[in-house]
């Protein structure tokens, strides 16, 4: 027997649909050069921000997010009843160090750059099931901090493969209330939520994140349609958080070979939406950072202005350790997701 | 307003009282030999479990704990509707390999060695609000991956300080489901979670992580007993995780000096339970597997036979970053708490 909240064998159904009060935005200054320059809260001038190092630099970027989307909705530090997050730092610092100066109670998650739909889902269950509201869900990470502790310190000037992404420097936050906790306008709401499994087709390469990826979103995907008897048709997009160039071709490859073929147009991956391709940054932006910015600054205002109407947001994690891939262990997958809807009459 | 199932600031309260169905862990050969060793369900004959890396051993024994547990509670892994957990490992690598194997919809959570009380405070909301049922909560850690990644790899052969406490090499795993959905009987049940803000005193020393986590721990129990008015008496025991010899003597010490005493005889520490001081383990066990195997061990079956009633678990995480140590940040801390009860009538 399924738990009562529960649709099929992965999807969770939110009964109280949980509002998407506000939501915030911070990114470094590549972000700020690219297409969505204009739409981000906030933009720092130098990728330190500030801080004597990198690590500093993401925990305060995360802060800063969380700060404004507390202004944006109007509320003080102490009404949260939860904060839920991670980024891509070894004992997601970044996230630790923010929630430290919040003070408010601090849940911390790792899912890789899938984090910002783990913290919605399982936010949204907290919301939804009365346990905590307003809750604050966050995900964040930093090119630097990144590229010396899964690659090279950029000191050593390394040239990147083809493949290889780009770790955007960014942090979200997003606001969840239960409707009736809530006098603001809501920009959206959680519908359903989707758990994903650890999927792992055996690739090894730690440059190219989206083909490691790919398998698991496409597993999350399609156990959502399964559960659910949803049609892609249903939604204006269904979007991925950084599969990139080479990670959103293969998605529609496995989709296709498992039953439940994508229709390309509706597809969009917030890895190949947050830079131009002029930018050099190959096949695309990722890490948490990636889709939590990009949720903020571009999905979410699509959803409030009613241009958009029903999205499924997923978010891939590549669970690669340095350390087990030194080993010769492959890089395990995983991608949660969350169907929001617009709030419009 | 707070939300519904919510009592004073940081407390939660589960209404239907998810219930403990099985419970289950896998140690060291150290532990094994220890006070509890009769009472672990698999002692390793070594360290390595078998496994080329001790990172893989790490895994394996999280991977050993669940099926152990599965298997307690006559059930296929298909049945498990979410599994949550973490570790110490970067990139809660050995949670993700666990996870892989056993296919199952997958929340990674990162709370250092609070996890366990993390994984059971987030579990229960998920079991208790009908979203998944039953729920697999686990924690677990290496003493030789541990040393490795935040101190030296034991080659190194370096000497321990006084205050150093020795990371548990050991993994626990605990089903939870509702009432109706359990067949078997229970071992006790989850009645209420305190969910803990990060608290740093400014210590920064990671040899003693104990006087790292006190304060935060002293901040979870007094967020506790002001949200609830309940009495420390009206437990059989206030358990912490790790604090160990330093720690739990400061706890102490800052609970009163915060207008909470608690009384000494009923506090237990499990990092000063799992360790017979003859094993020179200096200021106790600590690791996310500490807290995890010593309540499969030891805690649950005492409330399974009725000879305790009520106890509060509470593990508590140093949320350390050996990057950002060594550019000089102290050491944030955090506790997470669950009330447990029997259920006997």
């Amino acid at each position: 027997m399924r738990a009562e909240n529960r649709m099929g064998y992965q999807t969770v159904i939110y009964k109280n649909r949980p509002q998407i009060v506000a939501s915030a935005c911070a990114v470094g200054p590549r972000e700020g050069k690219g297409p969505l320059g204009e739409q981000f809260d906030l933009v720092a001038n130098d990728a330190d921000f500030g801080q004597e190092s990198y690590e500093q630099a993401e925990a305060a970027l995360l802060r800063e997010a969380c700060r404004i989307c507390l202004s944006k909705a109007g509320r003080g530090e102490k009404s949260i009843e939860a904060m839920l997050g991670g980024d891509l730092l070894n004992q997601i610092m970044a996230s630790s160090l923010a929630a430290r100066s919040l003070k408010v109670p601090f849940l911390g998650l790792y899912g890789a750059c899938s984090t910002m739909a783990e913290s919605l889902l399982v936010g949204g269950m907290l919301c939804d099931g009365g346990y905590a509201s307003p809750v604050l869900c966050t995900a964040g990470s930093h090119y630097a901090t990144a590229e010396r502790q899964y690659r090279f310190p950029l000191e050593y000037a390394c040239q990147r493969t083809p493949a290889a992404q780009w770790t955007v420097t960014g942090a979200g936050a997003v606001i969840l209330a239960l409707p009736d906790a809530s006098e603001k306008k809501a920009q959206a709401c959680l519908a359903r939520g989707c758990m994903g499994r650890v999927v792992d087709m055996g690739i090894s390469d730690a440059n190219n994140m989206g083909a490691a990826m790919a398998p698991a979103a496409a597993a999350t995907l399609c156990a959502y349609f399964d559960d659910t008897k949803d049609d892609p048709k249903q939604f204006d997009r269904i979007i991925t958080g950084d599969l990139g160039m080479v990670g959103s071709e293969l998605l529609l490859e496995w989709t296709e070979k498992l039953g439940h073929p994508l229709p390309r147009e509706k597809m969009m991956d917030c890895g190949l939406t947050i830079f131009d391709p002029g930018q050099d940054s190959h096949a695309g932006g990722s890490g948490c950072g990636c889709a939590a910015s990009v949720l903020c600054a571009h999905i979410l205002p699509k959803l409030a202005s009613g241009e958009w109407r029903r999205v499924l947001f997923m978010a891939t994690g590549a669970l690669l350790s340095p350390t087990t891939s030194q080993q010769g262990e492959t890089i395990p997958g995983i991608a949660h997701a969350v169907v929001i809807e617009g709030v419009q009459g």
